[in-house]
């Protein structure tokens, strides 16, 4: 037997179902699944992805046995509608539309009207007694039939379109009767005669060039961009499905109509239902946002019983999917259809509300709460809001559609190339009368969007919230001319600031400040205590001051990672102390040097303490290389000889010393505490009596960590170990005091991960550096990569950049022996990574795998961290 | 029961034998077996190494029972030897001496004489009727206690011995009688006085105080700076045993003597017994080289009876030890005894020769004769010679013994400390009257060493040969005073040039030029045969240029395992073109110049191919940063713009652009091929049209192997490979010909050896590159980690130079990974090893542990190699 293609769906039994997401498509495999539960859907068939995945294979060829299956489906399709294919009394007609695994709103083709001709027309017209329906629908299908399928710029038809009205003296399409409509159709006729092509009059030839059409969209330039800035990858989904159904049509008068609604509020995640419609329209005319809608309370007054029907749908589909679902729906001469249904797009402060509510509303467990938001609408909710004081004071010059919350500044660009060259430079704002798939590379590069047209499930809405861009649609104020806008008196030109609301709809003039948030409240505050009932891995900040660690704290953080102490060692007034220590000749100069620098440290990593109170703080010892400390350019080394009073020659000679080929691999690290041990005692003592004091001083315990950097061989920290354990030893006799403490180490160099079970007898704790793990196990210096890691990219020989996201194959096979290593030596070894990859959630994951006891990571990436631990958490248990 | 630390022997019956050289140290054990075997030697006992290990770990005390099973000991030996210690009428006298599991040639302390006091003295007088020999040995015994155990400055003693001649105006110590001798003692005596001690009168308290000072001697500066320069690790000997034996004396009159003696030759190997002896002197005289001894076919003169059954018990010897023996004898009034047994040191060249003759003599196997040559002596015998033609002119201005064999150059200086610093500045020759422990340190910092007195078994030539330097000694017509020596009317200055031929015994004024043999003959050519037919890892070279790889088949490697075709780039003709590659700013710039160098490519391995006919040749395709082509300085940059006609800034900012902060980690290896595939594509085309040509032109078969640099990620070498996978089938197409080539990959990045199993999908070879990945395993830069390697190896962070010894633990790990992943995805992978381990015998001997297939080395080095492959064969099978 050969394999099924084709899904039929008709009458509330469908072949398919929505588990069948990968070979029906999103679209297919619901449309299968309203069918099975019972809500009205036009019958139809879906072709499978995997024909998509053969024609392409296969060098645009379709499968054996394909065709006779999709004979057989139309025939049971026909049989029904009550139709029949090409009748010329009674024709059914059908749409064809794409249907991927993940929805790509906008992105590829579809074809409504399909089996119209020259003579189903006039059956069409006499079945309802509508010829001027018949007409328009006819010349919609040729129009689109040409710009779809045989790509004649649909420019060329929209002329044909204006010049009727003209001649007739009328501005809309509506106004135009059947006489007219008929020489709209001789019109498109002929433009394509002047492309060489010919309409074709055979329904079948339309339906299966029409399949062709939108199999061959799957490579179109807009799908493979949107893929790629989604970060869908090749091979991941098989193709596009492909979705025959059979037409139902909105614009048979006032009592039919055509709509899209979300079961709730996709912008703030309110319990409302949400949505637009349009009375006498096809449903393109919505989603093209050319006509700006109706809202769907208005059906409520027009037609009661659809809308109630339409809710009870709602309700029906809720509960079945458990989900807010986008639906896209056609009242036929008061007979309700849903074409789509799918989980809705929402904006990052919606999916958390709709999270934590459907679990407050018994909808779903708290696992799949926290598995609905993604770690970036988390980070989404940290992004800018407008200083509010600010903001008072702020020129608004127009309101629009808040159609994707978040404050948004930047220059005004008005073409989507332009706008996506000039995000080099700074920041942006693309503003478009509407946004179409073309506009979708600067929409991705801007900060935010303006358009002046379109409602709130217009492109430009679905997309910016998709990417969690800040967007004002709909603000008809603004006109928009010759690379500006005018609102009012106001011209605003290209490249001039403004700044939008995304939250308000408000359009403001100039360049608003804007703040970030310092804390977390609301949903996500709910959502993320959730994630840590469900995670296991402990989250952790890398902080270096007071200020950074109260963020931290705030956020979340359950203690510092990462204190980096040469931060504190480049403050002004430091920095000229670090130099003498640098310069000194004798043992003696360099520890007079560090005596002045006790001190400072001493209250610096009390700050940190106090902000962290009865969480644990890593500290790091100095870790670059010294000459990191002093200037490289002749008039600033002038200018610091002389604050030295040093000779200038001899400071030259000190900086010519400490040059490095390969300043990565040098005397930095434990290498340099070896070389001065005494630094490390400084810094130990600094650290250990800030600890002793806040004890007895302030009653707060504190649980040290020393971090020694960059070892890769054991008895580097046994060298150490010796030093901070005198220093430590003495210290408490003076103080009479004693305190918890753990000795550990930075596993960031090949060696240390290789050698962990060596290692894990001395340090008490591991902390994965995976920055220059990474830059090691690639062999790529970081400051230099850039040249070819773009390139690698771009050729594909590397999928991600790896300091971005962990490398798991290499990287990551190095954590995970360094990690088993060291607990089969020290099964109490405490262990975690620091690296840039402890806020990066598919990193998260794998740190969760391979038992990782916490990630560590900037103050703002904390929430998403928690977040990203309890998903995998929730994945892999 | 308590553990048993001394181990007695007399009378042909010994506790102990020569497999418990742990414990008992070298000598001991072989007293204990000599003693088995029916040898003459005088009874003693052993105390174990143990008890020195034991004195170190217990801050100098000795362990329970040890004084017990001491004072039993000398209780057997007083029965033994029919004397007692301390009896006034017929005593016992004992001599006390260190004795390590290796041999350490006047490395510490040995007490003669033991048991004398003011009374025995007189008993040793009348039991002897010598009292002149008893007072010289008192006075003897006296000297040394003072010397070695209180420490008294020997100088002291010294001076009033030659006082006491003096005044009796005699010039000879022989010359003074027993009155004068008592003289003397009372002197000593005095000298203790001034010194605040007393001389012990007890011989139990003498005997303790002599094994304290054996055991503290074990860490003496010169003990512990000769086990440095030997590297004997700390903790790899249990430390010294003290032997104690009953006292014979080879002056006791002229039929009387003592002497060493070596059962071959231990400067050529000739099976020809070799010694020297004194008449009437203890055995200090002979070892010390204070007195020139007589040749032993003196011996046979004088005693023939005695030369018989010496010539017996070698015979004995080397049947038993299966090895050329060095003894010490001494003959008391007509009775041989022998004192010692050990295998004796030897030259690079007599261990060869005496391998292999033992072989053919069917006493050794030829694992055993591979085994008895050590890599270092192979590379020995690949050292400079003196060119015939410059010898034949030099002007010879002396002739002392031959002591060890080869020819060295240099500066002249007569102090140890001198020699060492000036050795930082150039080859030195140390000059000496005679050598003691203390010139060590200049001994290894010497190209060569000669003395004006001392025999052939001096310190100087034992220690030298040791060495394996070049040493000439008994040079007496050299007189050496005021930092100068005089020769006839030559005087040669400190810091004037003179060369030694170790081989002839030679002196010659001035710097006569050495040059290196170009391949093997003789016994080691015969040897390194043996090796192959025994080792199971292959040899390869690395070499770039013809004349390179000529000498590599001369030495035997099998193949070239490296061809660094960067090298060929900076060759004078090219180095233009390839800066003109370098600034194209076009990919048709950068043909041009690649179209210039191909030719010269292709001769380059024309010639290779045509040195290495049938064995298989890597080549690696382009490794270093481009910047390394351009010079850096401005000067230089100036000149280079004018040759190449292009302006001087457009040439600045070319050199700016190519800068990068770690060039280690940069643009380099196929990075730079993935950027400009031209490259590649150039090299390949070069390689595989060399084959070809040669193969249609001259019937040479070869086998290209295609090595790309620096590869971490397979998809690295997947992308290059289908580069130049379509430059070789075009080629073929275009020659009609095909031939055998394999592409594989250097294993140098971490990454790549822990992915090894995915890259070994793509790559048909490996060849750990461990230069770079020990860089990037430890994270040093080689370039920068010589400021704190050499703290860490100081500093005992590290043992050895990972650079020059591979790092099991840690690089090592990484090289098993990546061989064992690679051959589970390839299992007929061949894996080799190119980095300068590849030639280092450890390195080798883990190679082969790990299972690698070759090893490949520097053409010099591949004697060493395929020695050092063949003992890890016999060590591990």
């Amino acid at each position: 037997m050969s394999k099924k293609y084709v899904y039929f769906f008709a009458n509330g039994k469908a072949d398919g179902n929505a588990r069948m997401k990968d070979i029906l498509g999103g679209k297919g495999a619901n449309l299968a699944e309203m069918t099975n539960i019972g809500v009205p859907v036009p019958p139809g068939f879906t072709i499978s992805a995997e024909v998509c995945d053969y024609y392409y294979k296969h060098d645009r060829m379709y499968p054996e046995g394909l065709r006779e299956e999709v004979e057989q489906a139309v025939r049971r399709l026909e049989e029904a509608a009550g139709k029949k294919f090409g009748d010329p009394s009674n024709p059914l007609l059908v749409s064809v539309r794409s249907g991927a695994a993940v929805s790509m709103p906008g992105m590829m083709d579809t074809i409504l009207n399909l089996g119209l001709n020259d003579v189903t027309v006039e059956g069409l017209a006499e079945a309802t007694s509508n010829p001027r329906f018949a007409y328009d629908a006819y010349r919609r299908f040729i129009q689109m039939f040409g710009d779809v399928v045989l790509k004649i710029p649909h420019e060329e038809f929209e002329k044909v379109l204006e010049e009727q009205k003209k001649m007739k003296g009328v501005k809309l399409d509506t106004e135009l009767d059947v006489d007219d409509l008929k020489g709209v159709v001789s019109g498109y006729k002929e433009i394509y005669k002047r492309y060489g092509k010919e309409f074709p009059q055979d329904p079948w030839d339309q339906l299966w060039k029409a399949i062709d059409a939108v199999f061959g969209s799957w490579m179109n330039e807009r799908a493979i961009k949107y893929r790629e800035i989604h970060g869908i990858k090749e091979g991941e989904l098989l193709g596009t499905a492909v979705n025959v159904v059979a037409m139902v049509f909105g614009n048979m008068g006032e009592d039919s109509g055509t709509g899209v609604a979300f079961t709730r509020n996709p912008s703030t995640g309110e319990k409302k239902y949400y949505g637009e419609f349009l009375p006498n329209a096809q449903g393109e005319d919505v989603v093209a946002g050319i006509r700006t809608p109706l809202p769907l309370s208005e059906l409520k007054n027009r037609m009661p019983e659809v809308y109630d029907q339409l809710v009870r749908v709602f309700e029906t589909l809720e509960k079945h999917y458990k989900d807010m679902q986008d639906v896209e729906f056609t009242i036929e001469r008061g007979k309700l259809f849903l074409l789509q249904t799918r989980t809705g797009k929402r904006t990052a402060q919606a999916a958390v509300k709709i999270a934590v509510d459907m679990y407050n509303e018994g909808i779903i467990t708290k696992e799949e709460a926290v598995m609905r938001v993604t770690p970036d609408q988390v980070e989404q909710l940290l992004h800018p809001t407008f200083d509010p004081e600010e903001r008072a004071k702020a020129a608004i010059i127009g309101k629009g559609l808040p159609a994707s919350p978040g404050a948004a500044t930047g220059r005004v660009f008005f073409d989507s190339k332009e706008a996506e060259e000039a995000a080099a430079e700074g920041p942006v704002l693309l503003v478009r009368p509407e946004t179409s798939p073309e506009d979708i590379g600067g929409m991705a590069a801007a900060q935010g969007i303006l358009t002046a047209r379109g409602g709130m499930t217009s492109h430009a809405a679905v997309v910016a919230r998709g990417m969690g861009k800040p967007c004002v649609v709909g603000c008809e104020e603004i006109s928009i001319a010759d690379n500006s806008f005018k609102v009012g008196d106001v011209v605003v030109k290209r490249g001039d600031w403004i700044s939008i609301d995304g939250s308000t709809g408000e359009v403001m003039l100039g360049k608003v400040p804007t703040k970030v948030p310092k804390g977390l409240e609301g949903p996500i505050a709910t959502l993320l205590e959730w994630a840590d009932e469900i995670r296991k891995l402990g989250v952790r900040a890398n902080a270096d001051i007071p200020r950074d660690a109260e963020v931290a704290r705030n956020f979340g953080a359950e203690g510092i990672g990462l204190c980096r102490t040469e931060h504190m060692f480049f403050e002004k007034d430091r920095i000229p102390i670090v130099r003498r220590m640098i310069v000194s000749k004798t043992k003696e100069q360099r520890q007079a040097a560090l005596d002045q620098l006790l001190p400072m440290q001493k209250e610096d990593f009390k700050g940190l303490f106090r902000a962290m109170k009865g969480y644990p703080v890593t500290i790091r010892l100095l870790d670059p290389p010294l000459h990191e400390f002093l200037p490289q350019e002749d008039w600033q080394l002038e200018e610091v000889a002389e604050q030295m009073g040093i000779d200038l020659k001899e400071l030259k000679a000190i900086v010519e010393e400490l040059k490095e080929f390969n300043p990565m691999l040098g005397h930095r690290g434990c290498r340099l505490a070896i070389t001065y041990p005494e630094i490390a005692v400084m810094q130990t003592r600094a650290i250990m009596e800030a600890a002793v004091e806040l004890k007895k001083e302030e009653g707060i315990e504190v649980i040290p960590e020393i971090m020694i950097p960059l070892v890769g061989h054991v008895n580097e920290i046994k060298y150490l170990k010796k030093f901070i354990e005198e220093t430590i030893k003495s210290l408490f006799e003076e103080h009479g005091v004693r305190l918890e403490y753990k000795v550990g180490t930075m596993i960031e160099v090949p060696r240390a991960a290789v050698t962990a079970d060596e290692i894990a007898k001395e340090a008490e704790f591991f902390s994965f550096g995976t920055n220059d793990l990474t830059q090691m196990t690639f062999g790529f210096s970081r400051d230099d990569a850039g040249k070819f890691l773009k390139e690698y990219i771009d050729k594909k020989i590397l999928e991600v950049d790896p300091f971005r996201i962990l490398d798991r194959t290499g990287v990551g096979q190095l954590v995970e022996m360094g990690t088993k290593k060291g607990r089969a030596s020290r099964p109490d070894l405490k262990v975690g990574i620091c690296g840039e990859h402890g806020g990066e959630p598919s990193s998260i994951e794998f740190c969760h795998i391979v038992g990782l006891d916490y990630v560590s990571c900037s103050p703002y990436r904390v929430p998403v961290a928690r977040l990203a631990a309890a998903q995998a958490a929730v994945k892999h248990g």
